[in-house]
């Protein structure tokens, strides 16, 4: 768990990409969390456990939306996980997984700063 | 210039993820941009540029701030504007960069939406 508070704490320290040039162990940071977001599998993981009403979703829900093996969706979940994108708990057999809405927000703020305008 | 368009078009197909389950097509294209965000350098290209005093920059100012050859540079760039981030033209001997804004807008839009609330 202590890797998700990690990346959590490195996504607040950014301010926005077109604030100030983003130093260069900040974008180590950021881009790990880009790259958690930079594959299609994920991104609809990612969106089906967001998007879900109750907003958790257990992992024997997910699986079979892909035609991938457990294993697979399991370690792209766990890049999720790791990247502070989702957090999850067993309860008996199953994982369930929610989104942390906290570092979507943090992206879209770092995305979302005015640039220069051009002169 | 026709690839960037495309990349800028279909960011602009997608609800948040957290709206509605993303589709397969839409995670397609949507991770190809963040993909290209999942690089350190690439996160801090994009930050000089959208950064930059006058909205725009020279490639000559952007290779020396990193210790990697022009042609690693010019392939990084390359990816950012083929993901629609940037974009750029050649004025005699160099080319000249600047950020898409609605593109990380975009981007940050798909990120911002509100997830559901557990229950």
């Amino acid at each position: 768990m202590q890797e998700v508070e990690l990346a959590d704490q490195s996504v607040a320290c950014c301010a926005g990409l077109a604030s100030a040039p983003l130093g260069a162990g900040d974008a180590v940071e950021l881009a790990r969390v880009f790259k958690a977001l930079g594959d299609p599998v994920r991104l609809r993981l990612l969106s089906m456990i967001a998007s879900r009403e109750g907003g958790e979703m257990c992992v024997c829900e997910l699986t079979p939306a892909f035609e991938l093996s457990q294993p697979t969706i399991s370690h792209h979940l766990k890049l999720l996980r790791q990247a502070g994108l989702i957090d999850g708990e067993r309860r008996g057999t199953w994982v369930y997984y929610w989104a942390v809405p906290a570092t979507m927000n943090r992206l879209a703020s770092v995305l979302r700063s005015p640039p220069r305008e051009r002169v």
